[in-house]
Parts: structure tokens; C-alpha cells; sequence
């Protein structure tokens, strides 16, 4: 079966057997070192340096990962007010915000923000926006109108718990809020706050933005909508279309927004913009595999619903283990994007890639 | 019957029976040459003096009002790309956004920029994306689940020509949008590029946020959701509480965000703050009047609706001669607060506050 990206992808996709995961059909757990020791197999010196680096400093990604969820939901807990009218409202803001999710967009965007060299903190307002912006898609996407889901994150969705138009209000009032909450003083601690640094505020505005509309989430949506009342295949290239947009468009947002706040340079934002973009497809792709392979329960989610509705996804088109082929060349196509940065700055994104391909929910 | 007006309102409303409207019925065509008699009457030279030049100049307002319309039409037409995928989306967004409407948002926003001395063209961005949200808000409340309604503007509305999920998913393409169109370099002219501004376009950027989430349209219409559904009549308070939010908070914000654009000083963006909250309450005072006495045929859309659905509005709380009194406060109330600038740059802000008082539809 021959390969046709989508040319975002393409350009950077060469393909050659990786000694794991595909073969045997199961994730390797220490994929990291198993990418090492192919890339250093390649010669590719520099990449192989990073990962060498990311994994004999026995970076810890859980703890790493588990630091950031707590700040992110405690700034995510501080945006919304707790009771005062309509009351209603922000319960459902909160109930959808604060559900416990990876917070994986909130962690890319500080991890961008953290490898251009900008203290962390800078990009915590932006992190609580990613998430607010995903938290909107996924409350909308659920609707009784659109998806139709009753289960989210191992809990009742946002519209059977608290009403179809509340869901639909809390879901406007998030996507605004993420918007104020990026351009507000008191979002930004004092040494970065908006009126310091406007421009990358402006430019940071600009891409959560336009990650959501036309050109992002809800046009990945609509054409997902599209296909889903069909009964042809889809083909590749418009699978790919809907997943760029309806997944990959906000991961890439999450990190070209940490790593403009943190004053990358032109340069630094376009290579992560590059990592960011095989991540999101790498997202997508592997969420595809975890649907034919693992239970609602370990998913905390409806599982299985994608082979009821017929729904074509990379298993269906590819087979299951050519997606995890086509999963193993984006993320070792995401992580060789890092090897412009700091090593140790990077180990991070190096971990969230390998994280997001190989994660079991 | 006690009056008692919302803090926001109440501050500013010194109740005595001006000689027109309220008394007769019906609104009167020459009312601000009768408001500046009135004012010149009771020795308020300031005033009377700007709504003298502004009628003796014979500012003409319908002309204004039309150059306006048309430039504002030029430009959200070049914001959302005619064709391409997802074209539904893009159809269903120019369907609802170039409906035709009076474009009061953006006549307000590019006033109030030019009031404080910025070039008009400077807020064209922002005039645009007004609309966006108020589009985006007339959308989403037309949802079978919210408002249920079929007729806006003359026209179907976005769900019955689209369906819902598009209707969903279109009015969120508008919300980002709006706020991509206002950090977007392309779409400024040369000389106000968000680069170098930046920090009034951020500003510009949080106004426009607040007036639309939990602070704003969104909690207007929760509180207006929940009211619907009792039996009970709705307390004058919060019935204020709905159109502060649901209705004045983006005129608020329109004026807001073209005084910052404009270069406006803090003193001056708060005197339109306050213009722009009282021609929001008579903005929703004067729809609540035009329900009960006009048709559906007049207004463009389902008339009647409110009496039908047994809904409180102004006229049902106060009778319909008080509730026009209380808009013929607001417009002086409003008008009063020009006074600090430019008679003959307030002259468009001063008739766009009578032109929401009396209008027919």
C-alpha cells in the first residue's frame, strides 16, 4: 500500500523501519533509549546526543508532568469564580475545565516557553488558555448535534449533566475567557505582564486564534461531521485533513504560543512549529489505535466507537501496524526538530513526544 | 411604581418628565432639537451647545450611517474566505455574518475612534470584529435548545438554513475570528499594524473578551434562559442584569475598544464607558417597546414574541409610557457624557444615541 501524506507532513516524513513497537505490535516502554540507539546506529550524532542526555539524567517525566497539571489546574481554578451569577454558568465552566484531564497542551506550552530560555511562569497564561480553548472543543463536539457523547474523561459529558444550551454558553464563555485571560494584567506574573511585552501578547493572541476557526479545530470538526454521514471510505489525504486541523492545529498552537511569550527567536518558533506539527498528526494517530485496542474503562471514554460508526480512521485505512509505523516515524520526525535547542531544556519535549506516542489512554 | 435601577444605571439617572415622547406616545421625529431645548431650558449650556451645532450643521446621519455599513460589509467580507474547505462553514458564516444588519456596533466602535482623534480607519479591525461577536451571539441564541427562533433579519436563521451542528460550530469560527481579525497585521492599515500598538491592541483585545463570556453576553443570556422558563415575572433588577449583559455589555465595548484604538486617554475611554452602558440599557429598552407595538413585517423578525411567551420586559414591568420615559433618560443621561470633546467629531456618537432611541425596527 503506497503512503500519501498531506504535504505538511510529508515533506518531513522518510520513511525506514524502526526496530520496535511496529514489528512487534506493542509499545517499547523504553522507547527513548531504543530511539537513541537507532539514531546513533544512523549516525545522527547530535539527536542521538539529546536523547542520551534526556535519559541518562534520568529526567522525570511523571513528576515533571504531575508539577505542571497542579499549577495549571490551580491557575485554570483561579480563572473561573466560584458561585456569583449565573451560577449555573460557571459551574459548567468548571465542571468541563477541571475534570482532571493530562493537561498535555498546558505542558507543551510551558515546555516551548522553557526551551526558547523564558521563565516558565511567563507562558502559565497561555497554558490555562490552551486548555480552556480544548476544553471549549471538546464540550461543543459532545452535543447532542454534533458527536454525541455521553462520556468524557470517565465522567458524564457537560450537556447531560447540566443542559444542552448551557453546554453551548459554557463553551462560548470558555473561549472568550481564554482570550481575556491571555490579554489580562493580572493573568501574567509581574515581569512578563501584557503591557511589558504587548507584541508577543498580539502575536500569541493571533495563533491561539486562529487555531480554533477556518482554519483549525471547527473546520477539522465540520469536515469530520461531513464524513461521518457517509458511508464511502474517506481517503487518506482528507483523514489527515481533519486530523491536522481538529487535533493538530491546537497542539501546535499550545507550543508556538509558550515559545513566543518566552522570546523565541523567528527560527526557534518555526522548528518547534515543525515538532508540533508531527506531534498533533502522532496524537491522532495513536487516540485512532487506542480506540480498536483498549476498553472504555482504560480509556475513560467511550471505546470501540469508532469501528461502530464506521468511522474511517488510520487502523482502518493503514492497518494497525503500519499506524504504528506511520506513529514511530512522527515522533522520531517530532524529536529530531529538538536538536537546535539546549539539551537539557529540551529533555521535556523530547519526553512529551515519546509520552504522546506511546501513552495507554 | 418605585423605580429602581441597576447601581450601573442608577448613578447616572436623574428622573424629571422631559416634554416629548413619553407624554405623547409616540417617539418624536425632531427629538433632538426638542432634547437641546429642553437642556438649553434648564441652563445646561455645555450640551445644549454640541446638539445644537450638531443639528445646525445638519450632520447627516444617514449618510454616515450608510458609508459605514458599506465599508464595515467591505470588510468582513474579506475576512472569511468565500469558498474552500470547509465550505459549509464558510458559507454558513457569511450567510449569518452579511445579513444585511443596521451595524450599529461598528458605527459605534469607529465614532468613538474618531471622537478621541484616531483615524477612523484605525478601528475598522475592531468595527469588524463587533459584528463578528454579536453575529456570533445572535447565532448561537437562535438554537432550537436556547431561544428557538426561525426569523432574524427577514431571513431563516444560520440552523435552519445550515442545520445545527454548523450553526454550532460557525458562530465559534466567528467568535475566533473576531479576536484573529483584531491581532492579525494584515488586517490594519500601515500606519496602526498591531506591531506598533501593540499594547492598545491587547487592551483593545480584553474588552472585547470581558464583554462576551461570564461578564457579558453569555451570562445576559444564562439569567434570561433561566428567567424563560418560570412563570414568575422577572424583578426589574434582574431584568436589568439580563440586558447590561446580554445587550449593553458589547456596546459597551464597542465604543470602549475604538476609544483605545483611537489613542483615547483613561478619562476619555471612561466618559464613553459610561455613554456606551446607557445606550445599551435603552438599546434593549427601545427592543422590548418595538416588540409590543410593532409586526413582524416592520422588524425583521418574530414580533409579539415576548407578550406570546409571557416574557417581562420593560413595557410589562412599567407600562409602556414609563418604559419610553426611561429611554428618553438614557439618551440625555447618554448624550451628557459627550460633552467633554469635539462637538463637531461627538456629532456622530450624539445622533447614533438618538438613532437607537428612535428607531422603528
Amino acid at each position: 500500500m503506497a503512503f500519501h501524506f498531506h504535504p505538511l507532513v510529508a515533506s518531513r516524513v522518510h520513511f525506514s523501519p524502526l526496530p520496535f513497537a511496529a514489528a512487534t505490535g506493542a509499545p517499547s516502554p523504553s522507547s527513548s533509549v531504543a530511539i537513541a540507539a537507532h539514531y546513533h546506529h544512523h549516525g545522527r550524532r547530535r539527536f542521538s546526543a539529546i536523547v542520551a542526555t534526556a535519559t541518562t539524567t534520568e529526567f522525570n517525566f511523571k513528576a515533571y508532568m504531575e508539577e505542571r497539571a497542579v499549577a495549571v489546574n490551580r491557575a485554570l481554578d483561579a480563572a473561573i469564580p466560584a458561585g456569583g451569577l449565573p451560577a449555573a454558568l460557571h459551574d459548567a465552566m468548571r465542571y468541563a475545565l477541571l475534570a482532571g484531564g493530562k493537561r498535555v497542551r498546558p505542558a507543551l506550552c510551558l515546555a516551548a516557553c522553557a526551551v526558547v530560555g523564558g521563565p516558565e511562569s511567563w507562558a502559565m497564561p497561555a497554558a490555562a488558555a490552551v486548555e480552556m480553548v480544548h476544553t471549549m472543543s471538546l464540550v461543543h463536539d459532545d452535543l447532542p448535534c454534533m458527536d454525541d457523547d455521553d462520556l468524557r474523561r470517565g465522567k458524564p459529558t457537560c450537556h447531560v449533566v447540566y443542559g444542552e444550551p448551557i453546554a453551548v454558553l459554557a463553551g462560548d464563555a470558555l473561549l472568550s475567557l481564554s482570550f481575556h485571560h491571555m490579554a489580562s494584567v493580572g493573568s501574567y506574573p509581574p515581569a512578563v505582564d501584557p503591557e511589558k511585552h504587548p507584541a508577543r501578547v498580539v502575536r500569541a493572541i493571533g495563533e491561539l486564534a486562529r487555531c480554533i476557526g477556518s482554519e483549525g479545530l471547527v473546520a477539522g470538526q465540520v469536515v469530520d461531521l461531513e464524513m461521518t454521514g457517509t458511508s464511502q471510505t474517506v481517503p487518506l489525504e482528507l483523514l489527515e485533513y481533519i486530523h491536522l486541523h481538529k487535533t493538530a492545529a491546537l497542539l501546535e498552537a499550545s507550543v508556538v504560543i509558550g515559545a513566543i511569550i518566552g522570546g523565541g527567536t523567528d527560527e526557534q518558533i518555526e522548528a518547534l512549529r515543525k515538532y508540533a506539527r508531527s506531534i498533533g498528526l502522532l496524537f491522532q494517530v495513536v487516540d485512532d489505535i487506542l480506540d480498536v485496542t483498549k476498553s472504555s474503562e482504560e480509556l475513560g471514554k467511550t471505546a470501540g466507537k469508532d469501528l461502530a460508526s464506521d468511522k474511517t480512521t488510520y487502523p482502518k485505512l493503514l492497518g494497525l501496524a503500519k499506524s504504528r509505523e506511520f506513529a514511530e516515524k512522527l515522533v522520531s520526525d517530532a524529536t529530531e526538530q529538538l536538536a537546535c535547542f539546549d539539551e537539557e531544556k529540551a529533555a521535556p519535549l523530547l519526553h512529551l513526544a515519546n509520552y504522546i506516542a506511546h501513552r495507554q489512554n
